[in-house]
């Protein structure tokens, strides 16, 4: 380990040491060399699936990806990212209803979970296990990203875990020992997604209010003026999640649904 | 606080105090008279805010309850589950573009977010904001429990808690100080759910071998008994989870999603 590494490593373990894990996490996208042991994951697994899970079903699986060439038919799907390789660990989280139904056949039960409702139903079993496992890894000192194109391929995902019918690939992430203490990044405040008794909708004024911090934060200035765009929210419609492609996706994800049995 | 409170608060002190709060937890369905601080239930949000979102959107919102009057309103749309009148908050927990779509109409950006794409990541978001939130409280000493009727009945809900287009109820919890030490239910063994580099489908025999310890205990063989059922799974088939029931919810939700924009 070399100076800079060694002084990065003391920096995080002062902020795990001092700061509650949950306060002062942030997504990480740069890793270390160093492997993360398989007794510490299949722990993490442990304590992910005691959490919360519809009529104790368990309706979600996990493939882990370590081997570089899998990594590499893997990178594709997400658009290349680059901590895609470079994690030394890559998750893959699913809404799973096979383990499910094929013990439901071999108990002279007729599974009737080929619909949309059974579908979510897992989708959200599959949600909280992944959730619950980021937090007891980053408990641990490890880092994670969630990476949002799973929904976008899950057809090239499938092919390459060979996922069978009754499981639809929901989430990625990846994770290992961060080499990098990035800023952590802004959150609304409060009372932009907190209602009380019944949803208040926001007026304009309320509206203003919420999103003056970050559109005030120097990097998203920075970001309008380098892509040419007068407002931050055009970086979104426009550029990072635009209407052509969420349509696109959308009929991915919906052909997808069907074909993998729900 | 009468004698037995009393033990039952030291019993529940220990089990926090001596064991991982992540490995002992469990839902709690039944909850003292203590209502739930306002400081704290807000510290408990801004810590579920910290967890990750895509693209830093925060595309989820959540719905305090704590009027006995929306108590009464909301139950019959969670099929009148005793805990909902019980607890003394109830959460909704709501998938939501309504105020990113605002946002982009506010400020000269066309959102293109009326599609599924779109409704699958805000509900992601909303359930990983969730996760983190029931975590966070249960490392509290709170107790919390999943109410999965949430996605049967979206469009009572969205009426009670008056929720506009382009948000969605997903998922509610039930919040409270614990007055109950429920056993901890079962979990399958970690071969059930964790794959590595591909997806190992399960021959019959992974299966039997994989449900054979939930298939033996004795509240689930009370169960198949006093249902006069063949197997457990029938228990899931034909009672808790039918086809029928699928089919008419998967409609409902589907409608619903269709009808607040997406």
């Amino acid at each position: 380990m070399d100076i800079d590494a060694y002084s990065l490593s003391l920096q995080l373990n002062l902020i795990f040491l001092y700061m509650d894990y949950l306060e002062s996490r942030r997504s990480i996208r740069k890793y270390t060399g160093q492997p993360v042991d398989d007794t510490l994951l299949n722990r993490l697994f442990n304590l992910a699936a005691r959490s919360s899970t519809t009529g104790n079903m368990q309706l979600y699986s996990v493939i882990t990806t370590r081997s570089e060439a899998m990594k590499k038919a893997l990178a594709p799907a997400h658009f290349n990212q680059p901590m895609v390789t470079q994690a030394p660990v890559l998750l893959t989280f699913c809404a799973d209803f096979n383990r499910f139904n094929q013990w439901c056949k071999q108990r002279k039960a007729e599974p009737g979970y080929d619909n949309f409702q059974s579908f979510i139903t897992a989708l959200i079993d599959a949600v909280i296990f992944t959730q619950t496992f980021c937090m007891a890894a980053e408990r641990e000192g490890l880092g994670i990203c969630y990476i949002g194109t799973t929904t976008y391929n899950p057809d090239k995902i499938i092919d390459i875990l060979e996922i069978p019918q009754h499981v639809v690939p929901i989430t990625t992430i990846t994770l290992g020992y961060p080499s990098e203490i990035p800023v952590q990044p802004d959150r609304l405040p409060l009372e932009a997604f907190v209602h009380h008794e019944k949803y208040n909708d926001y007026t304009p004024e309320q509206i203003d209010k919420i999103y003056t911090y970050k559109e005030s934060l120097p990097e998203n200035l920075k970001f309008i003026a380098e892509n040419s765009k007068e407002t931050l929210a055009q970086i979104f419609t426009d550029i990072r999640y635009s209407k052509v492609n969420n349509k696109h996706f959308s009929d991915v994800l919906l052909r997808v649904i069907k074909e993998q049995g729900f």
